[in-house]
């Protein structure tokens, strides 16, 4: 976590949805592009010319670029954005990515759809793919509730094979103690029966409390 | 899981080999682009090119697909294969992969890199990947030790961050009681020091153990 992983962003407010547009849709192309290589059946010579132009792609991609990973973008309004995020980030090819609902009562909810490139056994998802999301559907529901934090502790009970296809996730907070967050979670299958249930304990990490204790202190002082 | 998940090849040994070398390659080019796009700093016009050249490789790939996920390949010698894998398959573009080395006894290792798309908090491996990427080690860990299942259990607790780069993750089967197997592993920083626990309990479905039944019945009557 690197004080170069904040990114204040110079853009205004349009030129920001004009950014969001172009390289929001270079993500979505790139989506269908990985699950179209995953389920293709074209002949070996056409997959290796098509292999080659993807290369050409990348390096043309690459002629400018940033040295690391997305981090925190924060925008001309103050917000902070991730579009990195391995399951929200607008410009992440491999987030489905989840479009959350939250609610400042500490809910988060979405529905979804996982294709090919999220399987584990034989059409069904991968149990690490749910655990993935269900921890961020967590922490989305324990920051939607002014409680947020970095995952301490995740538990996940498997009640029934989860179908690739449509599905819905929801969490809400259990219960704040301090600065530690309890979250309730499960994912939901195209009938409405919980496939994986969650629960997950968030903590704000120290250096974290002491930024928000600096950014009261001249209040207390007034 | 539908019986059409499970794919019989009609492929030769040398004709599966040339198979993974072509469609191998193609799954690799697409990590890349993948990461390209993430990272890419190139005008607006440069990406919109290249975003209608990604969309039109996708038609080209799609003239003939399978209709639904890649599932489980039956090589020419028997042996399954999951190359659709979210963690460890080889034509998934999501996947690090994982090359994981298992040992009769009940355990797996694998170095691998993370980059910038499963990025959680800035400049740090998302919680939910940590999970994605135990939930396979763990699983391969039970079956390696002949105890296999899926997963009906399972409980992180996160000690430290992870950094986005080089990773290594080990797993152990702790105990095998009937058909349910509990295994242990970890997330290892390039320091050595773990960053993320796991317990799994891997459960062999019914339906499995039917199948095994049968399997073994003939000797049975011998």
């Amino acid at each position: 976590m690197d004080a170069d992983s904040y990114t204040r962003t110079t853009l205004s407010t349009a030129d920001l949805a004009e950014q969001d547009r172009v390289l929001g849709a270079l993500a979505q192309r790139t989506r269908e592009l990985v699950d179209a290589t995953m389920r293709t059946e074209v002949d070996h010579a056409e997959v290796e010319e098509i292999t080659a132009l993807i290369e050409a792609l990348t390096t043309r991609l690459g002629k400018q670029q940033r040295p690391g990973s997305l981090g925190v973008e924060i925008g001309p309004d103050g917000t902070m954005r991730n579009p990195g995020n391995a399951v929200v980030g607008l410009r992440n090819p491999v987030a489905p990515p989840l479009r959350v609902e939250r609610t400042p009562d500490g809910t988060a909810a979405a529905s979804f759809h996982l294709g090919a490139m999220y399987e584990g056994p034989p059409g069904l998802v991968h149990g690490g793919v749910s655990a993935l999301i269900l921890d961020q559907m967590l922490g989305e529901a324990a920051a939607a509730g002014g409680a947020p934090g970095m995952t301490g502790r995740l538990a996940l009970s498997y009640r029934r094979p989860t179908p690739l296809g449509d599905l819905r996730a929801e969490a809400a907070i259990h219960e704040v103690n301090g600065y530690k967050t309890t979250v309730h979670g499960r994912i939901l299958d195209p009938e409405g029966n919980p496939t994986v249930e969650a629960e997950g304990l968030f903590v704000l990490p120290r250096w974290a409390r002491d930024a928000m204790a600096d950014a009261r202190r001249p209040d207390s002082f007034e």
